[in-house]
């Protein structure tokens, strides 16, 4: 038992990520093979794909542990893209069976079959280069070996020569990261919102008709109904899911084409937009190439401006997720309007103590968005002449962000919000011990006598039905009458 | 002389915003009249429109000095704003002499002639409700003046009963905070940035002759136009002016009508609608009335969403202005492309010490913005059950990111952008010494002998020419026809 | 009326600032004169004590308004600082009459007498050069007015010769950085938030024997005083104070001394050591020269540092601020433990609507303190080589924040904290209805028995004693000897 | 092939695990046993030692995947805990077998053994409760194993009884929070930190004798040592050690000892104080018993504040790396003055071009910590009465932070700083194309003359030397003479 040697050892980098890595270390072969870049020669294990390039990131950058892999839908995205390049550098003249076992090699990357062979962290070149080359060595030995070569020979398929044809790390990268985050949005997110949205669309249906208190400043206020209560949230909702769209045909745009600088030399003309149609075509999603390639390496705004349409996701659903617990409150001694489902546990021993945990998680969330959306702005802002150099960091974020979004959404709708019930006869009490509707009463027995019950009421403590009848403005008849919440719910018909 | 003692000290509250104005305390008259509040009556200076609310604020919101004062565009909102209710409200009966009154002060406030009556500071109600008083308290002081009557007697214009006739603070604030975004994006943001924009595209043309060296990663690259660098932000501020419009429509949604809670008690059916068509033709922006009013009161996402407009332009800025010191810096020993114009003196004498002041700005205006980008974030997540309250700072910062944005861009347009100039002796002379036109030579001489004389060239400090004409791979006249930067400026030609 | 006209018009720089500027605008002279720069002449306002480079500044930097203007507190630093530098200087030879007229003019800035001579705003050059200048040009001014010299003449006290003596901008601009945020941390946060933890501490005192139900997670729990909840504050404020005083040494190290570089370059030996002495009489806080003045021009860790500690201090007020008036939220409707002191009306029928606006302030001014965090952290993370151009931002966003965290903690102690009062009735009743309470049933019915009563009670909406009772398992007298909440408020003795 | 069906399909939790986990899903046994909590019986993977709780946490909180599992140290930290009040307990009458099991169970956690049955996430109840049973579950079934019991039987070591005995989530939780963060500062950041800092000392020391150029604005200044200006980062970087450590103090304090509201119900006094010292003698860490438990369970300011010294070495390093990689920008279009090591290729045919790729990580690292700061503060600002429900995410992120800035700091040590070396050659012939040095002609040929000649260099592209000497003023011998560099490096000596 030893904590603080276990913190305070240095391993060598292989051996300190099994050793770290959290349940779930790849224990990679113990046999090796060599492969060579232009700094020399190197060791990977003999049952990887990768190659020297690979290799030597993760001794260079032993920073975070197997938990700040490249994201997933990234590697994936490579694989999109790796394939449309295939595709249309076979029409410029790639060999055909060259060609084609790079796109069976990258349906299985994008197919998550190789994902063990991605172990590169987030915290490498901003460029993303180490990333490009892992994904280049991964598809060349995999398809050298579909092809009967052998692993490392680059022979017959070259990782530089044949998988990046055409392409620069530079391109590439920025790429990727559209495609992941606009798959990501399209087939993750929104489906999660919509469920979400439409949820507490059903609950503004079903409590259609049960009037409640309004709370303003957090204070008694006029009544409203529950499902107006609801109908607020499902707007947010609704406005969100425009926002969130309305940032997809910025990240439509893609790079590729633009190589190192932006000028896309050694492509050929036409190159960029095939390319586009090319993952249009893999994924069904309509992509195009960037009106301007300078802008799409040296700057990541439509990363930034997809994020911040999350950041307004993230403030909408904290809004809502802790109205919803504060309604939830109690059981006896909080506002306990709303019932909760009950998930798990909350007290061993006292019933209806229902902890509104999945707002909880849904909070933590958010909190965790609107602090990654201060990390896109900073790594957003910071390219430098024909490069931004935060590439990886933005798309950690912003897939990671995408996510959490998403599955929170799912949870909250399946473990909280379809469950919630109306807890009508605390509602109705709560809302007729108000004081607020003494306003209904102006028009009857004048705003004087009004405040006169109101505060009497509020003195004593009682009702404002028993004040009033006590004063002797009214009786309990006329008070049901002119005190009914029903009529106080939206403005004075035009014919009034 | 003590600075302590004028730290510490503590003076009464008018007292202590005399001291402490900055250079523009408003020498407010020493005589005073009785306005009076459902609390009592309170002294209020003679010659202020304003009644008791707006004194008793004052007085229990001692907080930052004038210089936190209610942004001026929302108080001009809120003269819009209070002229269109009057303006329908005559329609549904409100008295027209009282009507006329309240509609030219309202005028008045539009203009900004009423300015010194609205002390109030941003750090009071979280609904804005005592500026909302603020308003409604000049308004109706202001119109009694007009039509003879005496100040603070509320006759014939009662501040509650007229100015704010069929409204709330909670649907009036969020209704001026959007006219107040709406019309400053507009007429302030919009001009200023499309100006920048062209000024930027101006360059782009002129400069697009002019090759120079690529730089990605901060090394040296492949060459690209100068016009192309800065094609790249042409592109980066098209797209942000595309985006900050697209969140308009949002802005354009208001929550007039929505009255205490978001139901419109105490509205005529159709208030609201007229409102917003009222609003829409003094302001000539097409608003309107949101389609739920309880989103409208208890959220503020349409104002997030507009910020993260100005954060993704923040951080499309920060990256232009900092590209643009880098290139212009020296004049000896920096990177020396561009001649940034001298604004003031640099150096008093060392001549070229163009210090790149105009840059520093816009950079700090950004780092401004995009912590303004968290408090509205934070802000905007705040909102509890049928009210957010945190209106007041809400619009603040949204205000202030807009204003700073705007006026940089503009300054930053005349004081340097216009002035700049190509250093094409240095530009050509950086690029022809560069390493990376080698790529050019593969054709003619090998990949290993181009490698060989860019190698030979690094170790010894000379060009790449001398070394690859030491190396007898070519002459003088091959390397001037085979290395031609300005062949390298774009994808090779379909037909080639 | 015409608000598009208004915002959209640009008139000349100075018009526009009169234009603008909120209620306060000075009314500068009709008259010029002459003043002079290495630029040339320009013309200054006749009766304001600036000069060319100030005047400049003005028309270059037209960005924001008279509500950006730098910080009066920076302006005093800069006071004493030049006051400091010019006793130093007279030490090394500068002339006595010049020094002691420099003097003099100094303690008129200290003093606060001519901020209206300091026109310039915060988004000028990064440096704040242009401050220094324009303080240097007031105090030359000035002082030669007292010795009855010509306005303009520079003689006989120079502005670069004799006020910025042995100085550079690079190194004042940062010295009054510093004085000035531990001037107002010292005199206006330290007392203030000293007040407000005072005031939650009496109480704490008062409400100690005020049994009350705890909440976790929102929901009902074990119960605790009043005054152990409130305890929890005044533990907050009192780290908060640690806090904020242990960012204070990184403060008292001043730059002074550095010049242009941080070599010194045209100080004397001993010259930094003296000035911060001198600084330190004048202020009377242990201001000492910095070790490194590299890093003291460079990097502005130390605010970003103190500007951490508002975070924190923010922090803990949102907490505080948001509890209370949850607390106190009603009058029927909410929870209602706590009465808050009633400022303004709330409602004007309503009685007992009061509106928590002091907490509403507080959490605004909070929200606003954690954004401005995020803008001193990118400011301070963006110097370049040997010097930071991100300076008036930082120490703009310093001095607002502690500014507003002051006088937000000392209007929330006046207008709220003394004024709270305990709603026992209601603390009592909410407790007696909790069934937290049957935890103290187990030791003599048992555990199955206790969850049987409570579900019991809850299922029907009873009292615990009432379902007990009903069940046969204790009678009333059992029940009042047995749950008995002040026996659960805190661990079991060491002898029971 | 199917990028959109597998980003689209929901499969059950676990399968969904097991599909995403990134290269690292741990295949849990196909056979299960039965566990039960409250809610009733759950099958659990046969060889895992949860039990029914974790399991239903992981069914109710599918969010995010197996990367945002909780922290590994915050399990270890929780091992210490569990170990500590075992100790304590068996002085209270805890079974002595039971309490000896569950040591050695606490042991192997800490020891990192038993990391494979820690399957929770971040995103569940903002208490932790579910982890605190996670923890609970696995050491008693451990124990009981260890014991020869029956894995599920909670016997003879009950979960709740034993190993939680006398504690809550609520109080167990902010003490491994505590825990956690401070060991992993003491073992991991400041040895790592440290470690930077000393081979920038190293470096300052060995460019003592360098004289370079010096930049403000990013213009040219005058000059400095190259030791000199890298005696600054090791002055931001000695105060950032000074930081880190000053908030250690609070994060000693420790939460244990308070169980559900912060009372200590159900503890017996002195639990709290020997919990305290059993935890500091198993970490070596000077914990002990936080003075007030109501703060301690409520907010998290002592988090906060350590992440904000975090941020401040962020905001640090941002400068030290940013400054590095410009400074070793070129080879040929940069500012070449320093040469960094070169750790891969950074391209295939031209050599020199070292992609500053240590500098990158390091600042995406920077970038990332300082969004975490905002998410740390928005989570430590919403506690609400007496627990704060946000605080996996706190731990989480503050974990996160310090590992990526340890981890990035010895990458960078490493693998850039000891190896950088200053190109002398550039460094100095830059310095001398420099007109800044005709600060030193001043005395000799006057101050009219200086400029005049630095004018005509300016203008004519020569050196200073050229043109002080075509026009008269001096002869080479003078110039060498007088324009020393080495003399420009400090103040002027107090006997000069």
């Amino acid at each position: 038992m030893n904590i603080l040697k276990l913190n305070a050892v240095k391993a060598s980098p292989i051996m300190r990520q099994q050793l770290r890595s959290f349940s779930a270390a790849p224990v990679w072969a113990q046999k090796f093979r060599q492969e060579a870049d232009t700094f020399g020669n190197l060791q990977v294990p003999a049952d990887r794909y990768w190659g020297a390039q690979t290799q030597r990131s993760l001794q260079n950058f032993d920073i975070g542990g197997p938990t700040e892999r490249m994201p997933e839908p990234l590697i994936k995205a490579f694989g999109v893209l790796k394939r449309a390049a295939a595709t249309v550098n076979m029409t410029y003249g790639l060999d055909k069976t060259v060609g084609d076992a790079i796109v069976k090699a990258s349906d299985e990357v994008i197919d998550g079959k190789l994902l063990d062979h991605f172990p590169l962290v987030v915290w490498q070149t901003g460029s993303g280069t180490q990333t490009n080359m892992n994904v280049n060595e991964v598809i060349s030995n995999r398809a050298i070996e579909l092809l009967g070569g052998e692993l490392g020979s680059k022979k017959p398929v070259h990782p530089n020569d044949h998988v990046n044809m055409s392409q620069s790390s530079n391109d590439t990268f920025p790429t990727a990261m559209h495609v992941a985050a606009a798959v990501e949005i399209n087939h993750r997110l929104i489906p999660a919102l919509t469920g979400l949205r439409d949820a507490l669309q059903a609950k503004s249906t079903e409590f259609k008709d049960i009037i409640k208190i309004g709370r303003t400043h957090l204070q008694d206020a006029t009544p409203l109904t529950l499902g107006q209560e609801f109908s607020g949230y499902v707007q947010q909702l609704t406005y969100g899911l425009v926002r969130v769209n309305s940032t997809l045909p910025h990240l439509y745009n893609l790079a590729q084409g633009g190589t190192a600088v932006g000028t896309g030399l050694n492509t050929r003309e036409g190159f960029d937009v095939k390319v586009a149609e090319a993952i249009s075509n893999v994924t069904k999603l309509p992509f195009k190439t960037a009106p301007n390639k300078f802008e799409a390496l040296a700057a990541h705004d439509a990363i930034v401006e997809a994020h911040g349409a999350l950041n307004v996701l993230a403030v909408s659903l904290m809004k809502i997720a802790n109205d919803i617990r504060y309604l939830g409150s109690g059981p006896r001694c909080g506002l306990g309007e709303l019932n909760l489902p009950e998930n798990e546990p909350g007290s061993s021993i006292m019933p209806g103590k229902v902890n509104p945990t999945q707002c909880e998680a849904m909070t933590m969330v958010c909190s965790q968005v609107m602090g990654n959306n201060t990390t896109v702005s900073i790594a957003g802002s910071n390219g430098q002449f024909e490069l931004n150099v935060f590439k990886p960091v933005l798309i950690k974020n912003t897939i990671q962000s995408i996510r959490l979004l998403s599955d929170a959404c799912v949870s909250f709708t399946k473990n909280c919000v379809v469950g919630i019930e109306a807890n009508e006869k605390k509602i109705n009490s709560i809302m007729n011990e108000s004081l607020m509707l003494v306003t209904a009463l102006n028009p009857y027995i004048g705003y004087d006598n009004a405040a006169k019950a109101a505060k009497k009421a509020h003195k004593e403590g009682t009702t404002l039905q028993e004040a009033a009848i006590s004063l002797g403005l009214l009786d309990e008849k006329q008070f049901k009458e002119w005190v009914r919440p029903e009529l106080m719910l939206g403005p004075t018909k035009a014919d009034k």
